[in-house]
C-alpha cells in the first residue's frame, strides 16, 4: 500500500459514463486509477472491463490522492447535485494547492460557478466539463466542453485532446471560459439535442401518419437524408432503429411507449432563455413536447373525446412530400442552431465570459450526440466572420432557408390542415417569420399596457419630433378618466 | 398626535394602484389610513386625490399602527422584492399576536410562502393577494385573490368582497388557499393575460398585414368580436385603442414603438410550468414573443437580410376570412386557459393546496384585466363537474372547438404560407392535436436515448408479456457493441 505517485489522471464513479471514460484514457496512453464510492465496484470493474489495461484501482480517497501526480486532476463523474459537493469535500483534506478537481456531470451552470468560486479561494483548480456522446462517444472519442479555473487548461489539454473525438483532425475539445461557461455550453447543447430530437420525430410522424409509411420506409427516407444536408449521428441512429427489427420481425420502435424521459438539462436551457429574455422557442417547444407525452393517460381519455379534422391523410405526391419534410426538417433545424448561439450570446454578455463561436461548434462538430456535417457549416461561418451577428445572416445559411422556405411552410400548412402536431416546425417557422419583421404587432401591446396598467409606451423613431422625444416614455389618458400617474412611479 | 385606534385598514404605498385601492376603500365607508415611504406624498395625496373623503394619513409607521384597530389589516402596494421585506421587518416592532399584513403587489410565489411561514411563526398572520385590474380596476372594483393564512380570512372578506368587482351580482374575490396560492393564482392570470394580448396582437397582424385592413377597420372587426364569444375587456379596450387618434387624424397605435416591455409574471408562469412538466405552450410562445419584440434592432437588419414568401397578401373571401381569424383566436383562447387550468392543477399538488377551479374563474370573471364572458363559461364547467380533468373536456368547450377547428386550421395554414408570425395561435392548435394523441412520436425519441445513453424505454401495454412485463425498464444493445450497463446506474 505504499506506492508511489503514478497516475496521470484520476476518475471518480464507475457507472457506464466513467468506465468508458477512464478505458479510453488508458487507451491514450495515459496512467488512470479508478475510485468508486461502493468500493467492490473498483475490484469487479479491474478484473473484468478493464482487465489487462494500465489502470490501476484506488480502494479510498486517501489511495487515489497518493497515487496522482502532481498537480492532481481528478474527474467526478458522478450524479449531478449533492454527490458533487459531497466528493469535493471528502478530496479537500488530501488535495494540495494548484490540484484539479473536474466535474464531467451535467451540473446546472449557477451550482458549477459556485463550486470554482469555492474551490479557488481555497487555492485548488475546479473546472466543469462538458462530456457528450453517450456510453460510445465515452469509450471512443466524445466532445469535451471543459470550463472554470483559466490554469487548469495547460495539464488537461494534452489528456483531454488526446481522449476527444476528432473532426476533420481537429480535437472536439477546446477551452469554453470562466467559471461556469463548460457546464453552460453544454447545457445548451443537450438543450439543441432536445430540439434534433423533436425535428426527427416530428418528420417522423408526419411520414407514419400524414403518408402512412412503415418504419422500414421511413427508414429509408432518413438514410437518403443522412446523405445530404442532414447528415448527422441522430439522423443515423434513427435510420437504424427504425428497422431494428423485435423477435418477431416488426419494429421495436412501434412497440415502445411514447411517454419521453428527461433529465432535466433542457429544462434548464428553456429556463435560462426566459431569464435572459432570448427567445429559444423551439427548445421550448421540444421540452413541452416530453411533458405533454408524460401525460399518457390523459392523452388517451382525450382521444376519445376531442376529435381532429375530416382529412388526416396527405393527398397530394408523395415524394415530392418527402422531400419537403426533409427541407422543413433543414430549416427548422437552422433556426434551433440559431437561437441556441443567440442564448450563448446573452449568456456569455451576462457573465463575462468570452465565447468562441466557432470554437463551440467545432467542438460540437464530433463525438457528442448532436455531431453532424452541418455543425462543420456552423463552424465555417463564424470562422468566416467571428463578430456575425445572427446565425441566419451568413450567406450559407441565408441560403439554404430561402431554398427551403417553400418546402417548410407547405409543410406546416399540411400538418396543421392534417391535424398532426409539428409544434416545433411550428415555431420555427413563426420565429423566422417573426425575426424577419421590422415591425411586430407589439406596438398594440405596448398601448394595451398603457390603456390599463399606465405602463408608458415610446414613438417610433420616425413620428417622434419635439413633441415627442426619442426615448421618452409617454402615457396616454387613453378613456378620459382614472389617474394621470404612470406605473413607471409604482415604488412608495 | 394621541389619537386613538380609528380606522379599518392601512395601506402603504401611494403610487397609482395604492392610491386608486385606498380611494376604493374609502367610497365602501371603510376608514382608511395610507402612508408612504416618502411622507410627503401623504400629505399631497390628501390635500388632491383624497380631499373629501374620510381618508386620515400616517406620518410614521408607528402613527400607522397606533390609528389602527386590532386586528391591524395593513396591506403594502409597494414593488415586489426587497421593499415587501423592508416593510415587514419596519410593521413588526409595532404589530401584536393577530395582526394581518397583506402583500397586494405581484410577488413572486416562493416569496410569499417564505413571508407567510415568517410571520406565522411570530404569531402574525400574512396574506399574499393578487390584485388586478390595473388602475382603474383598483378604483372601481378590483379582481382580488387572496391567499396566504386561513385565520385572516374572516378579518378581511368584509371590505375585500365590498371593493372588489362583482360579476352576476357575485364579488370577485374568495379565499384562494395556503401560504403562495393567492399569488400563483394571480401569476398564472397574469400568464394568461400574456397569452390574451398575444393572440388579440396576432389577430390584429393578420388583419392589417395579411388582408390590409387599416386600424379604423379592425377596430370596427373588434367590436363586433366583442359582442360575442371573444366579449371581454381586452378586446373591448383593444376596439378603442385602434380608433383613438392621434392629433394629427391618425391612428396613435401605428406611431408606437413595437417593443413590448414586462415586468416578470409571464417569465415565472412559463417557468413554473417548466419546472412542474406542464406544457403551457401558449403563454410560453407570448413570453418569448416579447423577448422577439425587444430585439428591435437586430429585427430591422433581418428584415433587410432574410426574404419572405412570395405572397403576402391574403388572396381569397375576406369576409369569410375575418370570421375565421375570430374563431381561430376563441378556439386559442380556449387552449391558452385549458394550458392555465392544467399548470394550477399541478402546482396544487405539489403544495398541497385545495383550489377551488370555479372560485378562480369567478375571481377572474370580472375586475381584472383578462375578465370576459367567456370566464362565465369557465365558471359554469367547474360548477357543473368540478372533477372536470381537463376543460377541453367540458361538452360547451368541446363544441365550441369542434365548431372553430376548420378556422382555426385554415387561418394557421393561412399564416405559415403569407409569412405572418403567429405563434400564439399555432402553438396553441399543435398542442390541441398533440393532446388528442393516443400515441405521440415520443416512442421514438425513447429509443433514440436508449440508443446512445442507455436511458431505457418502457413497451406498449399492448405488447406486454412475460418477457416484456408491464413498468419494466427495457435496455437495448442497438448497436452490437458498448457496454449493456444502462445509464439508471449512473450514480457513483
Amino acid at each position: 500500500m505504499s506506492q508511489t505517485a503514478v497516475a496521470d489522471f484520476g476518475l471518480i464513479g464507475l457507472a457506464v459514463m466513467g468506465q468508458n471514460l477512464i478505458l479510453n484514457i488508458n487507451d491514450h496512453g495515459f496512467k488512470a486509477v479508478a475510485y468508486n464510492r461502493t468500493v467492490e465496484k473498483v475490484d469487479h470493474f479491474l478484473a473484468n472491463e478493464a482487465k489487462g489495461t494500465n489502470i490501476i484501482g484506488a480502494h479510498s480517497i486517501e489511495e487515489l490522492a497518493r497515487l496522482l501526480k502532481r498537480p492532481r486532476k481528478i474527474m467526478l463523474l458522478v450524479k449531478a447535485g449533492s454527490a458533487v459537493d459531497d466528493f469535493i469535500e471528502k478530496l479537500i483534506p488530501y488535495l494540495e494547492s494548484g490540484d484539479i478537481i473536474i466535474d464531467g456531470g451535467n451540473s446546472h451552470f449557477p451550482d458549477t460557478i459556485r463550486r470554482a468560486q469555492y474551490l479557488e479561494s481555497k487555492g485548488f483548480l475546479f473546472v466543469g466539463c462538458g462530456v457528450s456522446g453517450g456510453e460510445d462517444g465515452a469509450r471512443y472519442g466524445p466532445s469535451l466542453m471543459p470550463g472554470g479555473s483559466p490554469a487548469a487548461w495547460s495539464h488537461l489539454k494534452p489528456i483531454f485532446q488526446s481522449i476527444s473525438a476528432k473532426a476533420d483532425g481537429e480535437p472536439c475539445c477546446d477551452w469554453v471560459g470562466e467559471t461556469g461557461a463548460g457546464h453552460y455550453v453544454k447545457m445548451v447543447h443537450n438543450g439543441i439535442e432536445y430540439g434534433d430530437m423533436q425535428l426527427i420525430c416530428e418528420a417522423y410522424h408526419l411520414l407514419k401518419e400524414g403518408v402512412g409509411f412503415t418504419s422500414e420506409e421511413i427508414s429509408s427516407i432518413f438514410a437518403e437524408w443522412n446523405k445530404e444536408e442532414l447528415d448527422s449521428f441522430l439522423i443515423e441512429i434513427t435510420t437504424n432503429i427504425l428497422k431494428f427489427k423485435d423477435e418477431d420481425g416488426t419494429a421495436v420502435v412501434e412497440k415502445i411507449l411514447d411517454t419521453a424521459g428527461q433529465k432535466g438539462t433542457g429544462k434548464w436551457t428553456a429556463i435560462s432563455s426566459l431569464d435572459l429574455g432570448v427567445p429559444v422557442t423551439l427548445i421550448g417547444e421540444a421540452v413541452y413536447s416530453r411533458a405533454l407525452s408524460a401525460l399518457k393517460t390523459e392523452r388517451v381519455n382525450a382521444s376519445r373525446i376531442l376529435t381532429g379534422p375530416a382529412v388526416t391523410k396527405f393527398q397530394g405526391d408523395k415524394q415530392k412530400f418527402i422531400k419537403q419534410i426533409g427541407q422543413a426538417l433543414y430549416a427548422s433545424k437552422i433556426i434551433s442552431y440559431a437561437q441556441g448561439f443567440m442564448l450563448m450570446r446573452e449568456a456569455a454578455k451576462d457573465n463575462r465570459w468570452n465565447l468562441n463561436n466557432a470554437g463551440i461548434a467545432l467542438m460540437w462538430r464530433g463525438g457528442c450526440i448532436i455531431r453532424s456535417a452541418f455543425l462543420g457549416d456552423i463552424k465555417n461561418a463564424y470562422t468566416n466572420n467571428p463578430n456575425l451577428e445572427n446565425l441566419l445572416f451568413d450567406p450559407f445559411f441565408k441560403d439554404a432557408i430561402e431554398k427551403a422556405q417553400d418546402s417548410w411552410r407547405q409543410v406546416v400548412a399540411q400538418a396543421m390542415l392534417l391535424g398532426i402536431p409539428t409544434p416545433a416546425f411550428a415555431t420555427a417557422l413563426t420565429f423566422y417569420d417573426g425575426y424577419r419583421h421590422a415591425r411586430l404587432p407589439a406596438n398594440l401591446l405596448q398601448a394595451q399596457r398603457d390603456y390599463f396598467g399606465a405602463h408608458t409606451f415610446r414613438y417610433l423613431d420616425e413620428f417622434t419630433d419635439d413633441k415627442h422625444p426619442k426615448d421618452k416614455d409617454v402615457h396616454l389618458n387613453w378613456t378620459g378618466h382614472g389617474g394621470n400617474v404612470s406605473s413607471t412611479s409604482y415604488i412608495a
